[in-house]
């Protein structure tokens, strides 16, 4: 028996998630300290903006703050407006999927309100499956609506920070640090805690009714992986269309046919482009964390109620994926303490170096975290399901399988930072390859993404291996969570990237002077590493879980082994490794072609609107937001629909088999796809910086801004752009969506799957 | 039994040989009737060079004759020398990797020269080991060997037949198709029946010896199979960086920097580039096309062996392989007609379809040739080994298997042919792309790439899964098999790629018209698109055979299943689909840095030779070969040892089940990545192409030539030359390699291997 009590479990963990929150509404506090000129109380504002006695430029200039007010109004309302449009539209979605799982996963029984005999605890009675198919559907919906409010709140307070962060930035580099930093934490700890809240009510509330079914419970709950991953889905690809059709749009007319500066209030593109960081790398990136983390729990719970901890009933084991995520807020809480207020930023070469501290702390804190959850939550000996036999586990090897992911996930951080910071040789290397041109340049950009798989696809194998032999499924499913148990530090350096980028252009926008701007440009460096660093966590995840949620739906579609040598399994392995390849080139594409309209819609806005060169005029900004708005709600729908069909198609024609191969397949393959992608965009972007920057006699000697060199960097960073922020990040979902949509609809295709073969 | 008696085919197969030899002969006999002035003879040349009435320009122009002749000299030599250098590495490489398969092989019993059990001919005694060790040797050299000789005479004849293509393109577009066209299907007809001459010369000798022991008879040949391939990966890879490393270098100054046009005589990297697709395109073609003839014939004679066929020693039936090729250079020389004599090119627009027509028309008869073998050859019913059960088959369900994979290869040809001709729409819409500049002509090429996998992924599928469903492993050989088997008639239109792009050179550099400069382009244009298909076709049978070498390495390994289910199955199938991105990563970098050295040499001639630019100087060509050169051969050892040493390392190391998941992975990614490099880099070349020669209205927009959109269009080409030429077509040797290693290897893993997870 587990040391904790079930009592005590029942506390700890709303504890913990309420103690996240607070946590974060105490940040929130913090970065409103900094005050804002708002728009409507400028005409009578009076009192010094900023108490602060350094003399530092423009820190007491009421109109630049005024100013700022305006562009982050703009932004938050071009944002919150996006947001909302997107969401009637997944609204609708959500009530058409919600209808098919209740349709199809009522079927399997022929919508029989009878009990029946339980699948794994045998000799038991269990729930029917109609009720399986209402509460999948009631989880299904809830894990949609958190997912929407994960991202709709992150979105907020980065749209609430990025001005402050601007004015924080006249007074130094470290005050502007802070703030963005703290806001990236809002967002960090208000999704993992609400994460945990929500789906610990859930199991509470449903446990009402499911009483001592708990196979029936935990097969329901897998619903809400499925909603937090599917609205992560149309948020990646349409927040990333619309991010990047704005970006690619903005800087192919502005920088490169106008020759003005990057986020120019000119550019008609700007605010729309401002927009997309927050609707794509902030709202995007929230729900996609928050998917996995919630797709990771659902795996391991769903294990976990078919191995000795659920036949025997023993809530405090059951609830270990709950602990470890409630231990991880405790330990990022403490590690935040640490970059706030332990140490202060001084330099901008300490930047990077305390946001990789931050990941380094984190990790060494929560293996000793996961050591305590490991001896009071688990007996010292259990029992595991492992394809249809069982598999005697100790305690302490589970503390290895979580162990083992945490660890893998800091390797994976610091291989992408290396390959895209600018700090390091390969991005140096790419940087000096635009000495001959964009095309060498796009050579060997190419070239360092491929390379930068190696390592994190070692460190994701050895995680494999060592968890999946130390504990089969539940060890994979655990080792998901240990490298998301600090999720909370990982989306507040990651949040930070976009916030940042923000704040330059904010500052830009406003006018400010040259020094703030590179401020906010050392920052937003950073940022592009960080963001990396997030994308590659939540691919590493990614990999883990759905690998957790391919062995979970193994389990529950009754196979018994995937075999590659057959044809039914082959076939799927090489059409599943194939569907990234389609899912990219439809991503790609939309962003293409977006870019082309709004293209043409800035040139316009160049070409008749007079004055508007010489800053006389103000562009329409509006139609911009408009064409990015349309094109990416438009464009998100046919990569979307290919990757919620697939599931349903395979599984009911070709059947179990066919699928778990398509699983496999799209899994191996999509990683490798998104990790090149997001690292070669990565370090492209940081590769332009570097030039731009001119810190070193190397970089002066490729620079300055405008040069041959820069241009070909320019145009590398925008070949970057859907690679990094639309295509990359959006496979990690693929891969996840498609595993977790198998597991709910498993039951399904086990009874009724497979008709093309069967007429064959 | 079959209704072909032993004797028979004892005759047919050496006599079907001969007959493609001969043909080859008489090809390359007409070929030569197009006298060239040649060097020495030049002062007192008198005659006519060309016997034709017709007022075309230049036709009796010695002076430009000799030119010509002058420059194919030059090619020839530099091309000839490569070959030798590179031959001498390969040489030691062949010694050494021999010793490694004898002593690795001749291990698994210790050395013992005992007769032992047989292991599937169950109650026989089959030869000892360290005979199959020696004969596997042996068998490996001449594989070798074979493969270098296909290389090297593809090579000799493609730069005998450049200048006489340039020459006839006086006479007319038709004159010089015919030309380029019997110059290929020289190389295609010796390849294939040199390939099946060498292969059953080796079985009847190696009979002499084993006598009855078909067993290890037919395992010591995979051998045959091991050395082509891995002569191949040198080839490819060797030969991809020498022709890119010259293409990109000459391109970056002489086009970018110096603004004058491909192939210009004062360009010193000129001549390099032109060796450089006969080193590449033509003779590491030529070496990968015959490997993967060689181990799919290899693969389908193991499994055989170890069938009925083999078991009851019906020698008809276990030719059945051998029988099929010997068919498909009778169908080829049949359909090779139908180009030559039946049919005549007069305008540009016809080249295209008539390629085309060459693939429909062979396939069409082979589709017959097939029907009338499986007829003859085999019995009416028989059993396949099916890992460790036995299936039972009929001679119809084999003709299906072979005609599968036939109509998939045309399946392959022609999506390629869609995606990479710009006669058709996704090759336009990427060069409408140019009209914003470079970066979104790159997105849009990417997003063709990634998209043209979706048809060939699915062929390749359903070709599997007809193929395994109703042949098992034997299936899948033979239809690969069948993809190859109008591999003369493939090759033809593949080498005529490579042949017309020389000479275009040819004609730029002997100083000739405009006019027959635009033949030159229109015949290089289609020979794009060939060079396309001719890679689908490398590439769809190579996921065939070493899905066929995959299944044959399996069975001889002794593994019953390979589960993904399985921490080492799935950690093999992650990593190996990481290996195409690393030796990517690999094959790219050493082209950028190849490139570098000589864009650095280029620019130093320019600058410091006085009158280069004016053309009163001549540059140093012969610098510009020495780099090329010494970076291939430098180059090609890393991403070489990648190949050779991982099935090495994962076997011994981790045992046949992580390989066997290696194997797996790096066939469903590698050929995801190898088809959308191949028609990325394809298609970014006809886009420019397409704004070059603005035969529509819509071309006119984007060009001419040195226009904003072509700038643009030439770095999507450069970017596309290593993609297409280099990591595209090397990757699918990686693929058959791995497993052809991992087959020949099998019996020492499955004796000695997963040395560290028994330690552990």
């Amino acid at each position: 028996m587990s040391s904790l009590s079930e009592g005590l479990t029942q506390i700890l963990i709303p504890v913990a998630a309420i103690l996240g929150i607070g946590f974060a509404l105490l940040q929130w506090y913090l970065v409103s300290r900094v005050k804002l000129a708002s728009n409507d109380s400028s005409n009578g504002y009076k009192e010094k903006l900023i108490e602060s006695d350094e003399e530092e430029e423009g820190v007491n200039n009421l109109e630049m703050s005024i100013k700022c007010a305006e562009i982050q109004h703009a932004i938050s309302v071009g944002a919150t407006s996006f947001l909302f449009t997107e969401y009637k539209y997944l609204g609708i979605f959500m009530g058409v999927f919600g209808a098919i799982i209740f349709l199809f996963l009522g079927s399997v029984r022929g919508f029989s309100t009878k009990s029946e005999p339980c699948t794994y605890n045998q000799g038991n009675t269990c729930k029917p499956a109609l009720a399986n198919a209402f509460f999948s559907t009631v989880a299904f919906l809830l894990g949609g609506l958190t997912s929407v409010l994960s991202g709709f709140l992150g979105m907020k307070i980065a749209t609430y920070a990025n001005a402050r962060t601007t004015l924080e930035a006249r007074k130094g580099v470290g005050k502007a640090f802070i703030t963005a930093f703290r806001s990236g934490a809002v967002m960090g700890f208000l999704l993992a805690a609400n994460g945990l809240l929500v789906l610990f009510i859930s199991i509470s509330l449903f446990k009402l009714y499911y009483g001592d079914d708990w196979e029936g419970l935990y097969e329901s709950i897998t619903g809400y992986g499925l909603g937090g991953s599917s609205m992560a889905l149309f948020g990646r690809v349409g927040g990333g269309i619309y991010t990047k059709a704005a970006d690619v749009g903005a800087d192919l007319v502005g920088k490169v046919e106008r020759n003005i500066p990057e986020d120019d209030p000119r550019n008609p593109a700007v605010i729309a482009d401002n927009v997309g960081d927050n609707v794509g790398d902030i709202a995007g990136m929230g729900s996609d964390l928050f998917g996995s983390y919630a797709e990771s729990s659902c795996a391991a719970l769903f294990v976990a109620s078919i191995s000795s901890f659920g036949i025997s009933h023993e809530f405090t084991a059951m609830s270990y994926p709950l602990l470890i995520s409630s231990m991880g807020i405790v330990v990022c809480l403490i590690t935040t303490l640490f970059a706030t207020d332990l140490f202060e930023i001084k330099k901008v070469s300490e930047i990077e170096p305390s946001l990789k501290r931050q990941l380094l702390i984190s990790t060494v804190l929560m293996t000793a975290g996961i050591a305590v959850v490991t001896f009071f939550a688990l007996p010292s000996k259990f029992t595991l399901f492992n394809f249809g036999t069982e598999k005697e586990v100790k305690n302490w090897h589970l503390f290895f399988c979580v162990a083992t992911g945490l660890w893998a996930g800091l390797v994976i951080g610091y291989t992408t930072e290396y390959y895209t910071s600018n700090a390091y040789s390969p991005v140096q290397d790419v940087a000096d390859a635009c000495r001959t041109g964009a095309a060498t340049n796009v050579i060997f950009g190419l070239a360092l993404g491929y390379k930068s798989v190696i390592i994190p696809i070692f460190a994701i194998a050895i995680a494999i291996y060592v968890s999946f032999s130390l504990g089969a499924m539940y060890g994979i499913a655990v080792a998901a969570l240990g490298m998301l148990s600090t999720i909370a530090t990982g989306l507040a350096i990651d949040a930070y990237g976009p916030i940042s980028d923000n704040a330059g252009g904010i500052a830009e926008m406003a006018g400010m002077s040259r020094k703030i701007r590179e401020r906010t440009d050392a920052l937003d460096a950073a940022g592009n590493t960080t963001a990396a660093i997030g994308k590659g966590f939540a691919i590493g995840s990614a990999a883990l879980v759905s690998l957790a949620l391919f062995g979970a739906y193994v389990s529950r579609a009754g196979i018994k082994s995937v075999d590659v040598l057959t044809p039914k399994a082959f076939i799927g392995l090489i059409v599943g490794a194939m569907l990234p390849y389609w899912f990219s080139a439809m991503t790609m594409k939309s962003v293409g072609s977006a870019a082309l309209k709004m293209v043409e819609e800035v040139r316009r806005q160049f070409n008749t609107i007079p004055g508007l060169m010489e800053g006389r005029t103000k562009p329409d900004y509006a139609n911009c937001v408009k064409i990015s708005t349309d094109a990416s709600l438009r464009e998100m729908i046919p990569p979307g629909a290919l990757v919620m069909l697939t599931p349903l198609i395979v599984g009911t024609l070709f059947g179990v088999e066919t699928l778990a191969g398509v699983l496999a397949g799209s899994l191996v393959s999509g990683v490798q796809v998104a990790i090149s992608a997001s690292n070669t965009g990565g370090a492209w972007d940081n590769a332009k910086k570097y030039i731009e920057a001119g810190v070193s006699e190397h970089a002066k000697s490729l620079g300055p801004k405008g040069s041959e060199c820069h241009k070909a960097a320019v145009i590398g960073d925008t070949i970057g752009d859907p690679l990094k922020d639309t295509s990359g990040p959006s496979l990690n979902i693929l891969i996840k969506l498609m595993a977790v949509e198998s597991l709910v609809f498993a039951p399904f295709f086990a009874a009724h799957g497979g008709l093309l073969f069967k007429f064959l």
